[in-house]
């Protein structure tokens, strides 16, 4: 039994316990999430995911960190940091996207270390199969593709992209509008490959069943990739877009149907007016399935700050009712990631979903916010540091410019405008 | 004569067909603008500006660097190079709000240096020659305060902030309703300090009618300060901060009868969902005046990151009509701005400026996004680095990481997905 096969029999497993626990909402409650497919558990039957999470509706939004190998960086051990450097940030997920080197071995060592759910996109394997074996992607079958999806499966693989939206329809309805940048899902590149080349329909559209079969014999949760996903603001919420989302909408409900976890991604680059309609238009073509949106970045003209981008589009995103936000490091359009991107755009992925909490009012969001601001008050700098998101850097910007008079900065030294006011609002009979 | 004193009158001043020209709108349009009070053009009467601009209604959105120097770093050099680097990075104007060192003599050197209006806080000015003096801030004088805006004005400042709108009702309702962060604002904090001290009335809001001379006579605008502006989101958007913003609504109205330019000052810390209601609040109360916000931060637990968290504000701040951003960089709450800090403050604000020109149809904001998007698909490197934000970013994450094949980049490889898929699409009758 999955999951979700379980809660819709009534039962609640350990597993949920636990998780509403640290989502810190009732058992009862996320039990009701999942069972209307409003929210996930991504946690693959055949492992034991240390820190397990929900995402969805109501939930702490949370933040997803791509690693993995490429051709040009196919070192296992840079991987193994990547994950590290992730997990130490405060990523709740890990996605292994390796496309270079020995990709099995790289995949399980990073289930087995990952003590956070780890998700894959089984067509990146696939389509690296191929090229290492001569074929070219092309020459892939059906069944290499449906036989890499179930060895993910049951190598402990919590969620997995399939890209099952993007049908032969929606790659004739790209051709007929024209787009500036096409496809940029390397998923999705792949599969559209594949169905011009050999004039056919997308399997993991055709074999749908086949794939729900494998999700629900591993109990892992499906993420439906957006292989139209935009590339390019000029792109955003365009007619092949929406029809992949149509039909990503009839897959989540097969999906929960037939008692598997599923989640749907999204964009991509969306100019900023339009990031909460696609937010809007996923929940009422999903039936509410927790959305999973990459950024979105708002501008396509700042490489080396995409994270910044990202930040942008996802805070209003997930504000709008995104669920979890796959990370964009200041490497994206330029280079892999180092582990210092993948550092940096987890803490800023997680100001933007931290900002969205506290909009959304995910309970407890907006303490953390008044407690920094008390120690502001207090002038109290180690008590600042501490409750900073990220302590480190805080504390190196701190220390490495103490000013004069140890409880103000050096920008406004005794100009301090809570020390300015402070003796004069309490004389007056201030607030305290 | 003002400028706007003159366009009331009919005339249309070369600097506005300069401006017009630069904004890229017909001067009637921006003379229209000017008139209703719905932009500004900040140039001191007293000095030509090299690169002047507009600020306001359906412009595009400007950016603003803070520099100046504090009581612990008091050199002058330093910030003739942040201003370097705020103006290399394409800040629209910068403010001098220095506090330490010899004030006039810096405040002349950068209104010698800088192709970009120049804006300043005398407020701060006044203090610190009180503090110098040995009788300390509530020993000022009015005419000490007022003195002060007029030395700044014949300096040639373009525009000043006039916390005029903090007043002995709007101090008495942050009392009564009481704040976690009080006053934030340090003209804020020195006005609320001389007027609880002196038991008085706030003397640039009771003598408006002097600073309104001093404005007219060099042509200085008057950007009114919120000194009430909240310094944590849990205060945000509360009675005090909307007395103020009344109370500078009815003070811009009189700034425009005397033929002088007014802007109104923004938070501030602000959460996400209210940043649009902040924005049209303004809007409403100061008739259409153009907003300059600073941020807004929309969470309180980011230092080190600050810039970021202000640049989510910010897009969506000027997404929702705000004009004027005031940067925001990362050393904020934590210590005096480096030139490094100052640069990527300007970069970052930029960014979220961009993104809302391209939201709320900036003519030919999106443009640039398309070019670079063109370029991407085109797998043209050195057009995607001249067309980036920062080229010089840009171009050292790519050239510090050359990929095997030279088209593509360290990420995906072969497995670019504009490089799989193009091949494919263009065969079989695709967009070309």
């Amino acid at each position: 039994m999955t999951l979700l096969q379980a809660i819709k029999k009534g039962d609640t497993p350990d597993l949920i316990h636990a998780v509403a626990k640290a989502e810190g909402v009732p058992a009862v409650h996320l039990v009701d999430l999942l069972g209307r497919g409003r929210a996930v558990v991504p946690a693959n039957r055949g492992r034991i995911v240390e820190r397990p999470c929900a995402v969805g509706e109501g939930l702490r939004t949370k933040v997803n960190a791509n690693i993995g190998t490429s051709q040009d960086h196919a070192d296992p051990a840079a991987e193994m940091e990547k994950l590290r450097a992730a997990v130490d940030a405060g990523a709740d997920t890990v996605m292994d996207l390796s496309t270079g080197g020995d990709l099995p071995s790289i995949r399980r060592a990073i289930i087995d270390a990952s003590p956070v759910p780890v998700g894959s996109v089984p067509v990146y394997d696939a389509a690296c199969s191929a090229v290492a074996g001569g074929g070219g992607i092309v020459h892939l079958s059906p069944e290499d593709i449906l036989g890499t999806v179930e060895r993910h499966a049951s190598d402990g693989i919590d969620f997995a992209t399939i890209h099952a939206g993007i049908t032969r329809r929606g790659v004739e309805r790209l051709r007929e509008q024209g787009r500036l940048m096409d496809v940029v899902s390397r998923g999705g590149a792949i599969l559209t490959t594949w169905m011009l080349a050999n004039d056919r329909e997308n399997p993991l559209y055709e074999r749908f069943d086949d794939v729900l079969d494998i999700a629900r014999t591993y109990d892992m949760t499906l993420s439906l990739g957006d292989a139209l996903r935009p590339g390019a603001i000029a792109d955003a919420t365009d007619r092949a877009q929406l029809e992949e989302l149509v039909t990503l909408g009839e897959l989540a409900a097969r999906a929960r149907n037939a008692g598997v976890q599923v989640m749907i991604e999204g964009p991509g680059h969306v100019p900023l007016h339009r990031v909460r309609a696609n937010v809007e238009i996923e929940k009422d073509l999903c039936d509410g399935a927790p959305f999973y949106v990459l950024g979105p970045v708002v501008t396509d003209v700042a490489p080396g700050y995409d994270h910044i981008c990202a930040a942008i589009g996802g805070a209003v995103a997930a504000m709008s009712g995104a669920d979890f936000l796959c990370y964009v490091t200041p490497s994206e359009h330029l280079r892999l990631p180092t582990a210092d991107d993948v550092r940096e755009g987890v803490f800023v992925t997680r100001i933007a979903a931290h900002a969205a909490d506290v909009a959304k009012g995910v309970p407890g969001a907006a303490d953390w916010d008044a407690e920094m601001s008390r120690k502001r008050k207090a002038r109290d700098w180690k008590g600042q540091v501490a409750l900073a998101i990220n302590p480190g850097l805080a504390r190196a910007m701190r220390e490495g410019d103490v000013p004069a008079t140890e409880d103000v900065c050096t920008m406004c030294g005794e100009f301090c405008a809570i020390k300015v006011v402070e003796e004069y609002l309490r004389r007056n009979g201030g607030d305290e």
